[in-house]
């Protein structure tokens, strides 16, 4: 079983991923050698698919509302399979690549709930996380061998179920001449360092604060919703940081926590931000989204300063992620780190947008070679797991 | 991938199956030679292990309530593998068998929604189910590869996703010689026709009305909770048949459609009982449970004469489920269908109330073999398909 798919020396393979923050459906077609540390690809084809405003309300229903049911539950989930489909339908279409070339499909859903900290029920340890879009539905609808479900197998073993890229990250970009962080600037940052010729057991990552949450919620509410983000950080160049704002936000109590540690925007809510601006006496729009900008890059880097710099030598920081576009938050990042060359993933042929959705065709290809695809280190988890679930596909069987 | 399990000549497979009745675990452990047509097995050890009923209610809390969270279902998705895998592991210790030497598990987990008719959803046409019972936390706990998640392959290609077990009848008690019926008497009740030397095609199953559930709820609710179920049938045997409550109940418009049809014991809710009880005077206790004792047998009766008897020669029934217990039951049948001889999957060396674990266990085995495990004149299905997700254990890289 599988074994057609396997030895296939280039494997087309189509990631799917939908983030948190509602947005869409990141959809990549790569071409894939190998597998594991032989892991090489190149990217044919993304795209990243809006998701319709009616899925966006029924999703902030069941995520946000106490009130919901396991049918509606259920419903949305497969619904959210016909999405994902049609994503990979899509992007084929696109492409110019017949649907029946494709090899395989690698979807991580779009999470619902994600509660890595341990639970007592029955005095049994529980920490777990549910992520929606039928993976059934996906196989059926295109007749490819999907797998799905990742974080399932990490959190079984004791982990946290998070972070996944690093392991891509330790793929896709370790080197043996170079020491490098990788920094996804999403809703929270996420660091990945990868010392020279560093091994999987010596890879470190962890969420370093906000990315762009704050910033994000607060551009939302200064202009009644009329503009979602900064865009390349425009407003933040009009405004001067305000020393005594950033100061009190500096003293939120993640930063002095120790790697390994990762956090949601919840970690960081409007809540916290009000507040701040309270105590601060409100600073103008454009100061106020001057010091958010600086924040995440002040963090960013006292993240490195503080536990990556201590473990060896890096010369570059590369990075991905919606927020790699606000050009105001990377110009920071470079004069508060003058030590490294930052980049983004695009300068290597890796558009900063859709890398989880590259990650997560190249975690399925190590699933279906049996290559263990998480990081112990990394997400707390007792050994190497090879995560996902498997559902063969009409190329299963051939 | 998973070669040395396919290649075994025999395969020891535990089956997990959880029933939506919430009374417990039920797991059998087979040795299993084959697949598909030429499937043979035998039963090694099996047990029903009862959820404590703090379990219980939780699970109440999530099916019958609308105001559950996704973080909720999570958790208890979690938890309910952990039983599940700790079932697997207790059933190994009965046997004497070492955990190590089991090939193969197959979990159906535990329902919490099935919404098998079709609802539009962007003018998608979405049918669900959701079962719980999170089988990244079997494979983890006992090392084994798990093949979970049935329904849902069957419900993406347009089936109904049940009955499942109209398939595994097929394998197991199809005939060169003799037309066999199969009842499950469950909840509801199932009927599988295995006409001599049928073809899957010509399987034919459906529910033929209640099974237990209108029984029970009654004794439940005469006794004030103190019994179950009519224990080996001896209330009906003190009572005598109301023949105007018989006539009432046999009006409800489930038994004039025609198969394919299903129904579960929402289809029969108390209030339909308690309104005919109403109409007619209110019975005594014993009357009612005779009355409703042979509502049941002459439901399946009318359905085996109605739908069945039409295609072909019959000469078994052989029941199964809960209900087989009820000789009462049993005698009814026997009285109004004199021509079939009635007998007890037991007498097939299959306990009647661990079918289904020992079906579920035979599902994973033919999903590893990639043989097509729904029958689409039963579910609706547009074809068949390999149903299952599979996750891979410490078995599958030797």
């Amino acid at each position: 079983m599988f074994n057609s798919i396997r030895l296939k020396k280039k494997k087309k393979i189509i990631g799917l991923m939908s983030g948190s923050s509602l947005d869409g459906i990141d959809v990549a077609l790569l071409e894939v050698s190998g597998y594991g540390p032989t892991t090489e690809y190149h990217l044919l084809e993304s795209e990243t698919l809006r998701l319709v405003p009616q899925v966006r309300a029924w999703l902030l229903e069941i995520r946000n509302g106490s009130g919901t049911s396991p049918g509606r539950i259920s419903q949305l989930n497969y619904l959210l399979g016909e999405l994902f489909a049609r994503a990979a339908e899509h992007i084929c279409r696109k492409a110019g690549i017949p649907l029946e070339s494709i090899d395989l499909i690698g979807s991580h859903g779009l999470t619902i709930a994600h509660l890595p900290e341990a639970t007592e029920m029955l005095g049994i340890p529980v920490r777990s996380s549910f992520q929606i879009g039928e993976p059934s539905v996906i196989t059926e609808r295109t007749g490819i061998t999907t797998v799905a479900d990742f974080r399932s197998g990490d959190l079984a073993a004791g982990g946290q179920g998070s972070p996944l890229m690093a392991y891509v990250d330790y793929l896709l970009f370790r080197s043996r001449s170079r020491g490098r962080i990788l920094l996804n600037l999403g809703g929270v940052a996420n660091l990945t360092g990868l010392l020279v010729g560093c091994s999987p057991e010596s890879v470190l990552a962890f969420d370093s604060g906000p990315g762009n949450c704050l910033l994000d919620a607060y551009v939302r509410s200064a202009t009644q919703g009329r503009e979602q983000f900064d865009f390349e950080g425009r407003y933040a160049r009009r405004g001067t940081v305000h020393e005594a704002l950033l100061e009190r936000l500096s003293l939120h109590p993640y930063f002095r926590r120790k790697p390994p540690k990762t956090c949601d925007p919840m970690t960081f809510p409007e809540e916290f931000l009000k507040t701040a601006l309270k105590e601060t006496g409100h600073p103008n729009t454009f100061d106020t989204i001057a010091t958010l900008t600086r924040f995440t890059a002040s963090t960013v880097a006292k993240a490195c300063e503080g536990f990556l710099f201590p473990t060896g030598s890096f010369e570059e920081l590369i990075v991905s992620g919606g927020g790699a576009k606000n050009s105001s938050i990377l110009d920071e990042i470079r004069r508060l780190l003058p030590g490294l060359s930052v980049s983004l993933t695009d300068d290597y042929s890796l558009p900063a947008d859709i890398k989880k959705a590259v990650g997560f065709a190249l975690l399925a290809n190590d699933t279906l070679h049996g290559q263990p695809n998480n990081l112990p280190s990394v997400t707390g988890a007792r050994h190497p797991v090879v995560m996902g679930k498997i559902l063969p596909g009409r190329n299963s069987f051939p």
